[in-house]
């Protein structure tokens, strides 16, 4: 089975001056995570990898560049999936953590739940003797602008932001490793002044992340509350069961989403058989893969 | 369309000595559940006061009664979900809440957001006006006893617990209205001497609960960690769509359950044509539903 990555670094309306750091960013975690298959690592330590350099790379709402909730603080939500073994470790609502799906990768290996949330996550972090980010270096100048504005004029409907050039981007990977075996990772710094303590599809398994060797992974990115309602990332996955192609399942999925719940987003998914997708309604997705002849592409928005 | 009801207690080896309680507690619950749809409540509302009653019923693992972490505290996380526009509210890892199940309808009906966790729930039941109540008078001396026999001895395999009897009850319920709207609540205290901040498959949405007018409603219990693997109450859901019965639904879930992640637990669904149904694969799980009569039924384990 010959190796596979895709990454997404969220849909929305990404405005023109940011598209280079954003083609950039998702460019780097699918070389970096390339690099990684091509060594032989496996699927589960691509998709972390990728999503640690997408979170550390402020360009993305996850990890530092997250937004800021109605408090002008940092939650952040991440999961990771391995499809081999159906295992995942997961976290949400997390403060102060460099890597978010780090300490989800933690919560797979070294306990034996698969979701930590808040206060005792954030113990479990300093339990695994984790390093801490103060809020000010997680926090980028862009929030804190966004965040001052929407205090002034606190946003009226939460669907507007994914249409308007008022949210961020959620990131996440996708990888087929050698070995026939699929691992999802999902990251994010969740919805710009929600309410403290808001958890979207990101984190939540089937929703935001699915990966199953039997069909394949998806992660998924956009209006986390639609997402959600239509336990979006399962159904992309299933319909690879139902003989659906990774784009027809994705090009599919992002219909679902529309047609139930008037829903916004997009997702990466790879198939057990090596096909690659990504589909979104939303102006703009970054996405970046690997193609069958070890090419890399990028992808901000249709072409025109 | 004919109204449904269908509640659950909890699917583990419930102690002999404990059924006839078990039976009480799903029985008051049905009742009091039917009456409300007799008078022509909705759906919603009638999932959600079952599920209250449930979990003021110390029998069982959820609200008064929940079962403590390895910090000797109770953390509760519920779910309740519309299937009529697929909205939800959920909430996790809450303290000092006498009704989680009601935090999550206040999610639902009063916030732009389906989930909030940890301290953001927390402030947002204050916000709300909510009564709280002291962890001492959610705190049973049945489940003192049990804390302090896991200290003294750690489980060693949290797989253990399901068929040992060494876990609670989880509790649900399901309804279908005159009006054919279905709607699912779930609430639980999750699991004995669990990491502070474990969630497991209740409070997620597609895991712990789905409901949805175009197929049925299901509610989970058992091992949460295997549930959410296979994302199991939108697994239930998606085969009445496939053409299946909820009592086929519900059999054929369980056995996924076991084949794909050898987990252990039981649910109940209401399909959109008023079938019910329900499963599980450990010794004994609490039942009671209204049958198309009008009766009432209770079940705890299949006949000997």
């Amino acid at each position: 089975m010959p190796a596979r990555l895709i990454v997404h670094g969220g849909a929305w309306r990404i405005p023109p001056e940011e598209h280079a750091d954003h083609l950039q960013g998702v460019e780097a975690a699918a070389r970096a995570g390339w690099a990684l298959l091509m060594e032989g690592a496996s699927a589960l330590d691509v998709v972390e990898k990728a999503v640690m350099l997408l979170e550390d790379d402020p360009t993305f709402d996850a990890g530092t560049g997250s937004v800021l909730n109605c408090l002008g603080e940092i939650e952040m939500d991440a999961i990771i999936m391995d499809g081999r073994t159906l295992e995942m470790g997961a976290v949400a609502a997390v403060q102060g953590i460099q890597n978010p799906v780090r300490l989800a990768r933690l919560v797979l290996e070294d306990t034996d739940h698969n979701m930590l949330v808040g206060q005792g996550a954030h113990d479990f972090a300093r339990l695994k003797g984790m390093r801490f980010t103060p809020a000010a270096a997680l926090t980028v100048p862009r929030e804190v602008k966004r965040f001052m504005a929407f205090q002034a004029q606190p946003p009226t409907k939460s669907a507007e932001s994914f249409t308007a050039a008022a949210s961020g981007g959620t990131v996440g990977a996708v990888a087929l490793d050698n070995s026939g075996n699929i691992a999802v990772a999902t990251s994010t710094g969740g919805t710009a002044f929600s309410l403290p303590g808001r958890v979207g599809d990101s984190p939540l398994v089937g929703s935001g992340a699915y990966a199953d060797n039997e069909t394949g992974g998806a992660s998924l990115t956009g209006h986390g509350e639609k997402i959600m309602q239509v336990v979006l990332a399962k159904h992309a996955t299933d319909l690879i069961r139902l003989g659906k192609s990774a784009q027809e399942a994705a090009d599919a999925s992002i219909a679902y989403l529309y047609q139930r719940v008037e829903g916004y987003g997009g997702l990466i998914v790879v198939d057990k058989f090596g096909g690659l997708g990504f589909a979104h309604n939303t102006p703009h997705m970054a996405v970046a893969w690997v193609d069958e002849t070890g090419a890399l592409h990028t992808y901000i928005a249709p072409p025109a």
